[in-house]
C-alpha cells in the first residue's frame, strides 16, 4: 500500500451489536407471545441469560466455527442463540421448519451440525427429523414448562442456561469468520448454503438503520414476522439489537389474525413479513377492528408486491415498504423508498414506483446484464439478469460444486431475477428467469400479470405459469384463488386485464383454485403449479 | 480461522459514495454561495467534472498515496475535490486556512503535500504561507474568473478541469488506504496529523445516515457550516454523497446572517456547526424576520453546547442535537438524541439530557478510565478519562513520535477529556484534561460553570479558566462577554450561580471582555486567556 491509514480496524463483528444492547439498552422490552399472553423480558436480563448460554454452550464442547443448529419459531429465546452463538465465534445455523423432515435432516448434515435446538412446540416434526440427522450428537429443547415426553435424547434448553457460569471469556473474533448460516429454500435441486460472515451481518444491521433503507432505530418496537431461519428474520434481530430496538416475537402464533392483536396490543411500529401475510391480514382487517396506529410502516419482500396490497394498506393509513433481496445477499440489496424527486410527481406514478423493487441500498452494486454479457442501459426498457455485488453478497455456496454458475467471470452475484432499472435508478423485477412466459419469441411477465389480476377486488391470490403450447412454444396459464364468497369467471378476468397488456399477453385461460400453493418461507410454489398443471 | 464466512469483502472505499450518487442521484442539487446569489449543479455535472479532474491530476503526477492539498471554504470545487482525489487513490489533506500561515506550511511541509489547491478568495492569505511551502511543486487556484493576479506561480482550476479526460481508469483500492488527513488545531505544541482510512470514512458515512445518529438521508438539503478543513466537515460531505443528499456550501459568506439567510432561502433540513456560530445566529433571529421551517435539526458540536442555547432554539422550534468528537475521533464519538424512556421524563430533565454529549454512536465503544487506569462505573458519579475505541478512531498520529503517550497499552484512544456516564449509558464531559480548575485537592468543571453562565439573559459568551493560588493551588475565574447593549455586574453573576453550585466552585473573579478570543475552529481560546490574565 502506497500510504496507509492509520485509523483502527476493530474488527466488525455482532458482538459489538450484543455489547452495545447490554450496555446502552438494558431496560428494552423483548416479548414473546405466549399461549396465554405474552412473556417479557429485556436485553439486560436477556444478555445475562446470553452469557450463560455461551459458557453452558463451550462446556458441551462447542468451539468457534462449530455449526450450532436451530429448529425454532421467532423468540427470545431464538435471539439468545442469534447473539450467543455468534459471539462465541460458533456458527448459528437456522432450520427451515417447515421442509421436509428428511430435507431438514439432509441440511443439518450437510452443515455438519453439532447440536441443535429445537423449540419444545415443534418436537413432533422434529421426532421426524431426528432419526436422519448423523453429525449432530445432541439436542437441546426449549420451552417454559418440564421437559415433554419424546422419542430422542435431549436436554433442557433452561437447565442448560442455568448451568452456564454467569461470566464468559468471549474469544477475539475475526470479523471474515463465519457467523451464521443459512440454506436456500431451493425450488429446484438440493438447497445450497450460505455462510455469512461477521462483517457482513454487522454492516447489514449498520445499514438497517439508515433512515432511507428499514430506519431501524432505538424508539422502534420491531416484529420480525419473517420467520427467523428465513435468510435471519432479514437481519431484523441484530439490527434491532445494534440500535436498542424492542424486539416482539410472535412464537408460533403466526395466523394473520394472531398478528395483527399482537400488532396492536404490543404497539409495534415496524413489522416486516412476505406479502402473503399482508393479504391474509387485509381480510382480517376488514372483519375485526384493531388500532394499528402504532404501526408506521411495513417492509414486505420475498416475493412481488402487488401494486393494490400497497394501496390497500395505504387507505387504511398504513405504509407499505417493498424490499427486495434473497438469501444470498444478506438479504436486503434494494428498497423501494421515494426519493424527493419521485415524491414530486402524481400519486398514481408515486404508487407506481412503490410497487418496483426499489433502489439499490448503500453499500449494494446493481447491474442488469443482457443475454450477450453485456450490461443493459438504464431506460426503464431493457431487460437483463439482475446481478449484484457488495459486502452481504455471498460469494460462493458451502461445499456446492454447483456453485460457479451462480457468479459471473467478474465477481457478480447472478440472481436469476430477470428486472428493468429506469432512469431513476429504480429496478423493477419483471420475473424470475425460470417463471417468464416465452411466448412466439417474446417473453410475458408473471410477475405483471399476477400483480394486475390480484388488483380485481374479487381476487385474493393469483399465480401465472407456463404452459407448453405447440405454436407458440408457451403460453400464459391464470391459477387464481377468489377472495371467501366471491366468484369470478374467467372472462370477467381476462376483460379485466385487456386494457394493460398487449393482446397476446392475456392468459389463454384462468384455473379457479381454493389454493396457491406455498413454498416453505410463503411464496407461491409454481414448481407445484407446473407440475399439476403443465400438462 | 475455523470456520470462514463465505461473503464477497468489497472494499469499503469513499469510491461506492461517489458511484452511488453518479449513478441514482444526478439530479440532487449541489449548491455553492456566491457574492451575488448561488451557483447551482447537480451529482451528474459535478460526478463529470470529478472524473475529469481526477484525470487531470493523474496527467499532473499524482499518484496513488500522494498528499493532496487544500486551502479553500466550503464549496462544490472543494467536494470536487473530496471525491476525486480518494477515489483515485490519493489522499485529501484539507489545511486550515485560520492558522497562522508559517503553521500551515508546517503542516502542508510535514504532511508532503505535492500540490495545493487555493480558493482565489483566500489567495492573499496563502501568498504568506507560498514561501515556507517545500514540498508542493503545483499551485493550482479555484474561482469563476480568470486568474487573478498572485506572486505564486499557479495554474487555474478550470482549465486543469477542462484539459482532462472525460473517463478515468479508476484504480482499485485497499479499504485500508489513506483516503484523508487532517491535522489536529493543536491548542499545544505542534499539530498532529490524523490519517483516515478509506474504510473509517466508508463506515463513518453509512452510520451518519443511521435514523439514530445523523440520520442524513435522500430527502435532506445538508448545509456543513462546519468548515471542509475541521475534521472533514464531521465526515458530512461524504455521508451526502452516499445517501444522495443534496449539499449547500456556504463558501466564505459564513457570518450569523449569512448562514440564517442561506438556511431560509436553500430551504436546508440539516446544518451542523460548532457553538458559536448558533450562538451568534440566535442573535440576528431576533433582529430578521426568516422563514427557518425547513431545518429539522441542527448538529451542534466541538465544545459544549450550553443548556440556554439548546432552550433558545426550542422555544423557537428548531432542534438542537449534541455531538462529541474530535479530529482522531472520526469526528462523530456520540450524540444526544433521546432514548423512548428519557422522552418519558419531564421536559426539564430531557433539557438536561440534550445538553450531555450522549451516547456512543453504533460502531464506538467509550469507557471512563480513573487516575488509577480502572474504569470507572457508570454510576453518574465516577469521573475518567474518556477514552474510545472503533474504526473511525485514530490508532497513532502520522509521524509523531508524542504518539504513544495519546492511547493506551490495550489500544484505546486517550481522549484528554474527563467525562461521568450515567446508568443510562448517556456521557457527560466534565471538562478537558487541562481545563479543569483543581482548587483545595478537589476538582470544578469549568464547562459547568461556561454552561451556567451563558443560561444568564445578559451573557452571550463566558469562559472559564483557573488561575494560581496560593492557598487553594487554583480558582476559577470567569472571563465574560455581555450581549450587545447588556450590561452585567459580577455579583448579579456570581448571585446567579450561587443555587446551582458549591460555595467553593463560584468564581473568585469575572472579567468583562469585548470577545473571547477564538481556535481556528471556533473553540474558545482558554490558552490565550490563560497567557494574558493567570498572572
Amino acid at each position: 500500500m502506497d500510504f496507509p491509514g492509520l485509523m483502527m480496524e476493530t474488527p466488525l463483528t455482532l458482538r459489538l451489536a450484543f455489547d452495545r444492547a447490554r450496555t446502552l439498552f438494558g431496560n428494552k422490552e423483548i416479548v414473546t407471545k405466549t399461549p396465554d399472553g405474552t412473556a417479557r423480558t429485556n436485553y439486560e436480563a436477556l444478555c445475562a441469560r446470553v452469557e450463560r448460554l455461551a459458557s453452558a454452550l463451550h462446556d458441551m464442547g462447542v468451539r468457534p466455527g462449530d455449526r450450532v443448529g436451530t429448529f425454532g419459531w421467532n423468540s427470545a429465546r431464538h435471539l439468545e442463540l442469534y447473539l450467543a452463538v455468534p459471539s462465541m465465534g460458533a456458527v448459528l445455523h437456522t432450520l427451515n421448519i417447515r421442509l421436509h423432515p428428511e430435507q431438514v435432516a439432509w441440511i443439518a448434515n450437510h452443515a455438519e451440525d453439532s447440536v441443535i435446538f429445537i423449540d419444545d412446540s415443534l418436537l413432533p416434526a422434529f421426532e421426524k427429523v431426528a432419526p436422519h440427522v448423523t453429525t449432530a450428537k445432541r439436542f437441546v429443547i426449549m420451552g417454559d414448562g418440564p421437559l415433554p415426553e419424546t422419542t430422542i435424547t435431549a436436554d433442557s434448553y433452561e437447565e442448560l442456561v442455568e448451568a452456564g457460569h454467569p461470566t464468559f471469556a468471549w474469544p477475539d473474533l475475526d470479523e471474515s469468520q463465519a457467523c451464521a448460516m443459512c440454506y436456500t429454500s431451493g425450488t429446484t435441486g438440493d438447497p445450497k448454503g450460505v455462510v455469512y460472515s461477521h462483517r457482513s451481518m454487522f454492516l447489514h444491521a449498520l445499514m438497517s438503520g439508515m433512515v432511507d433503507t428499514n430506519g431501524v432505530c432505538e424508539n422502534d418496537r420491531v416484529l420480525p414476522v419473517v420467520p427467523m431461519f428465513h435468510a435471519n428474520a432479514w437481519g431484523l434481530p441484530w439490527a434491532a439489537t445494534l440500535t436498542g430496538a424492542s424486539q416482539i416475537f410472535p412464537a408460533q402464533f403466526m395466523t394473520p389474525v394472531d398478528i395483527a392483536r399482537l400488532i396492536a396490543s404490543e404497539r409495534v411500529t415496524f413489522a416486516a413479513a412476505v406479502p402473503t401475510i399482508w393479504i391474509g391480514m387485509l381480510q382480517c382487517l376488514d372483519q375485526e377492528r384493531l388500532d394499528l396506529s402504532s404501526l408506521e410502516r411495513i417492509i414486505a419482500g420475498g416475493s412481488a408486491v402487488p401494486l393494490s396490497l400497497i394501496q390497500a394498506y395505504e387507505q387504511r393509513g398504513m405504509k407499505i415498504v417493498q424490499g427486495w433481496g434473497m438469501t444470498e445477499t444478506g438479504p436486503l440489496a434494494s428498497l423501494s423508498r421515494l426519493t424527493g424527486h419521485i415524491e414530486e410527481r402524481s400519486s398514481d406514478e408515486q404508487m407506481r414506483f412503490r410497487a418496483r423493487q426499489g433502489l439499490p441500498v448503500p453499500g449494494i452494486e446493481l447491474r442488469i446484464v443482457g443475454d450477450d454479457g453485456v450490461p443493459a442501459p438504464w431506460d426503464g426498457e431493457a431487460m437483463g439478469e439482475v446481478q449484484v455485488r457488495g459486502n452481504w453478497v455471498a460469494r460462493t455456496y458451502y461445499n456446492d460444486p454447483r456453485s460457479p454458475q451462480s457468479w459471473t467471470e467478474d465477481g457478480w452475484l447472478r440472481t436469476g431475477d430477470v428486472g428493468i432499472v429506469d432512469p431513476t435508478g429504480y429496478v423493477q423485477l419483471v420475473d424470475r428467469t425460470k417463471d417468464l412466459v416465452k411466448s412466439g419469441g417474446e417473453w410475458i411477465s408473471s410477475v405483471d400479470l399476477e400483480g394486475a389480476l390480484m388488483g380485481h377486488p374479487k381476487v385474493l391470490e393469483a399465480a401465472v405459469i407456463a404452459i407448453p403450447h405447440e405454436q407458440w412454444s408457451e403460453r400464459p396459464l391464470a391459477c387464481v384463488v377468489c377472495k371467501p364468497g366471491q366468484r369470478a369467471t374467467k372472462d370477467e378476468l381476462i376483460e379485466f386485464l385487456a386494457p394493460s397488456f398487449p393482446k397476446w399477453w392475456l392468459p389463454d385461460d384462468v384455473l379457479f383454485l381454493e389454493e396457491i400453493p406455498k413454498t416453505s418461507v410463503g411464496k407461491f410454489d409454481k414448481k407445484v403449479l407446473r407440475a399439476k398443471f403443465a400438462g
